[in-house]
């Protein structure tokens, strides 16, 4: 691993500065600081960011392509929680919050740039810039009202909606998902996915 | 609606303060300030806090008692999205951050005590002792984990293994909630479940 020859500066032109200034104002001290504790990492298609049973130690913010994070069961069987296109965060939040081995794999879909922010270094900014609790509690609020919706699909509806509402939801990597990665977030096998679409 | 009448002052001895100052510290002023935002109110077994359609006005912590949260689609099915406990925050986070209609009914599984919280209070403690972005975060980033970890047990296990991990995760009111409820929490019929469970 040779994380420090490979770090990446931040530049002013970042999608992550507009992110944050959605919810919180930042000034140019502020934007140098961030720059001081974020990094940038190229990643080719299908390369991992993330293994799992690694500890989960970052939070990807995706700058440019597409993530899948999952999860495989002892049988090589895997699931899909969840994808995230540019401007999306992702981590395993579980993992990453309580600083355990990581239950999901983060695998790149394409070419992309992720920023990245240490578990250190955000708790850090938590307590240098508090005005980032408010950021990361509309972040988190959102994520909590997003992983709603799904567990209320994901129990109440019929695959052909919900394959729908996928195609809806990520219009962005529609093209860039297979099938059978689709029927692993749906919870469903590639074949009663295809039989339901006919 | 007689809520004016109904109204009921929080006490010192509120297990609110305990569950906040897990997280952050509390002076005597904060917590005048929170008897005058937050209150009390009992509710019946079978009584709703929350109806499905109602625009989501309020956050609610449960005092003493248990709560169910689940949606009714067209033909009447109910899914049960989650259970809350003693100590537990519930509200329909996506309603209630968005001010839009409930997608959930929240109802009472055996009288209970929650504490209220109006979405305008919420907003202005916000302002008036930011430090509740800090107190909101961590639960957000909890409740976000806890989905991560159930979407993930919906979408990778199976039946039996999801009702084992049901019992576990809600000991306190196994008792309390009826197999055709634990059905609508996993999203199976009341008739697989059993044959499951045999």
């Amino acid at each position: 691993m040779s994380e420090i020859h490979e770090r990446i500066d931040l530049t002013d032109d970042s999608h992550l500065f507009a992110n944050i200034q959605k919810h919180i104002d930042l000034n140019a001290l502020d934007i140098k600081y961030l720059k001081s504790i974020f990094s940038i990492k190229e990643i080719k298609k299908k390369e991992l960011v993330l293994s799992q049973g690694q500890v989960c130690k970052k939070l990807f913010f995706v700058e440019q392509g597409s993530l899948r994070a999952f999860n495989s069961n002892e049988a090589g069987k895997e699931a899909t929680l969840m994808f995230a296109v540019k401007d999306w965060w992702i981590t395993d939040i579980y993992c990453f919050a309580n600083q355990k081995p990581a239950m999901l794999s983060l695998e790149a879909l394409e070419d992309s740039r992720v920023v990245v922010l240490d578990f250190n270094a955000f708790e850090i900014l938590l307590q240098r810039l508090p005005k980032f609790e408010r950021f990361f509690r509309i972040l988190f609020q959102n994520a909590y009202a997003r992983e709603q919706l799904r567990i209320l699909d994901a129990i109440s509806l019929a695959t052909e909606e919900r394959d729908r509402r996928f195609v809806t939801k990520y219009t962005q990597i529609v093209e860039k998902v297979t099938q059978k990665q689709i029927a692993t977030y749906l919870g469903v096998t590639p074949e009663f996915l295809s039989s339901v679409k006919k």
